[in-house]
């Protein structure tokens, strides 16, 4: 794919770039590449708090660079369900498409990073439906936290023929357990402020004995211990619950 | 960790590491360090066809490095749920983990290659959990085959509440079926001879339109088109299924 904008400069190349789970080392060789012929580097943060895939790419960033931060719009006190909170955040992914395509028009490559891997529950999945049609685009896979967390713990997790399920910690509390009660392996994500919700679920499910629960996986100031020691019903946002189901081992 | 031997020399460090999906280029920085420090490299193949992870590591294994194929048993002759193909794959694992073993016991560092991630259905957990216990172990997690697939194809598969399966392609056909008319997103894995009754568990659970076949996702050769067109009830092994969830886009 290549495209022209209407004045005849080539339009420039987009790339979701995967920086993986946190460790820097974890980064792809096809990610640095990328990262290195980049003329603009945007990337997803909260306002005031540096963003996550950032950290993690810095030391790959092209000395000169063009950075684009993309702030989220401050949503916390508005409830995700309510038709404010999805107009305020449409309204954010809109512009932030637009600041990307003002560089892609002006002949600029933009590398959009993303923790993990971009089409994995990514921020940058909603910027790829917005621009993808219209411009160039690869998307340059990384490792996903899940596959991070346990490797770190060395937890086999999904063997033979078990069904692995991904649960989005911020679902409905009964609808969690019952997800769960059929699952063979899990991963729940998005913990967070969901985890006193997560715990009941498993417990409903039979599953709270064996689940383990790690923070901020590959990085810096990593914690990893059974969820079921897991203090209060609040982690930090870069933590996610594994619940391993290779049972039936040759 | 660290372990010695009974005559006192050092044992070696074993690790697990993730090739990722078939490009090269898709393996981690630590990946490819851990690679050129090795002694010995293993990997599983069938006899007479070769490693697929050792293909995608070619480049950088170490000139001189002592190789280690793990050569299954021809067993595709047993059917895979018979006690005699259970007895045989067991007793190749047991095999296989002595002969990596008696590396390690002799000092010497063992890299185990594994496709895509090697604690995601990777022939590696079979070494991990004979070994780990024993010897100083560390996994070096990969990029998955299906987020190479779902980024090969531009595919956004799961976003905001949306559960996610990972379904072996091995299980019965009213399972498979019972599943995929559960999941928002899915991941059909091993598809290969599976194919046939894949499809049809698909169209029973109404989800064949949509459904994405791909085939050595990023590798040379790779194959991608919808399910629906796929020709006939089997197809290479290095395949699996797509079937996109994200519906309620912001
Ligand atoms: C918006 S999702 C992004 C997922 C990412 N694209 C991936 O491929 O894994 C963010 C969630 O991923 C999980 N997460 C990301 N990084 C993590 C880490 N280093 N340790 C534990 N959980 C992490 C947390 O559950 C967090 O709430
Ligand atoms: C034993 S599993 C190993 C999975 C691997 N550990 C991972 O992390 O994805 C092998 C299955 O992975 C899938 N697979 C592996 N590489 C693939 C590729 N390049 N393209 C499509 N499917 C692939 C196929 O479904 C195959 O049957």
């Amino acid at each position: 794919m290549s495209a022209n904008s209407m004045n005849g400069t080539a339009t420039g190349r987009l790339t979701g770039v995967g920086t993986g789970p946190g460790d820097p080392e974890l980064m792809t060789l096809k990610a640095v590449r990328a990262l290195a012929a980049a003329d603009v580097v945007a990337h997803f943060a909260k306002r005031g708090s540096p963003s996550n895939a950032r950290a993690i790419a810095q030391a790959h960033l092209r000395p000169g660079v063009i950075e684009l931060p993309l702030l989220y719009p401050v949503t916390t006190e508005l409830p995700h369900r309510s038709d404010a909170y999805k107009d305020a955040i449409t309204g954010f992914y809109e512009e932030a498409a637009a600041a990307v395509a003002a560089h892609l028009d002006a002949g600029r490559s933009v590398c959009v990073l993303s923790e993990g891997d971009p089409l994995f529950y990514g921020s940058y999945m909603h910027l790829h439906v917005r621009l993808a049609t219209r411009y160039a685009t690869e998307v340059i896979p990384g490792v996903t936290a899940m596959s991070g967390c346990w490797s770190a713990v060395g937890l086999p997790l999904a063997q033979g023929e078990d069904v692995l399920m991904v649960l989005p910690g911020t679902m409905d509390e009964a609808e969690l357990a019952r997800r769960l009660a059929d699952a063979d392996a899990a991963v729940i994500m998005k913990v967070g402020r969901n985890l006193g919700r997560i715990r009941r679920a498993l417990a409903k499910a039979g599953r709270l004995e064996g689940a383990i629960y790690v923070e901020r996986g590959t990085m810096d100031a990593s914690r990893t211990l059974p969820l079921s020691e897991v203090d209060g019903d609040a982690t930090p946002y870069l933590s996610l619950v594994l619940t391993p189901g290779w049972s039936a081992r040759p």
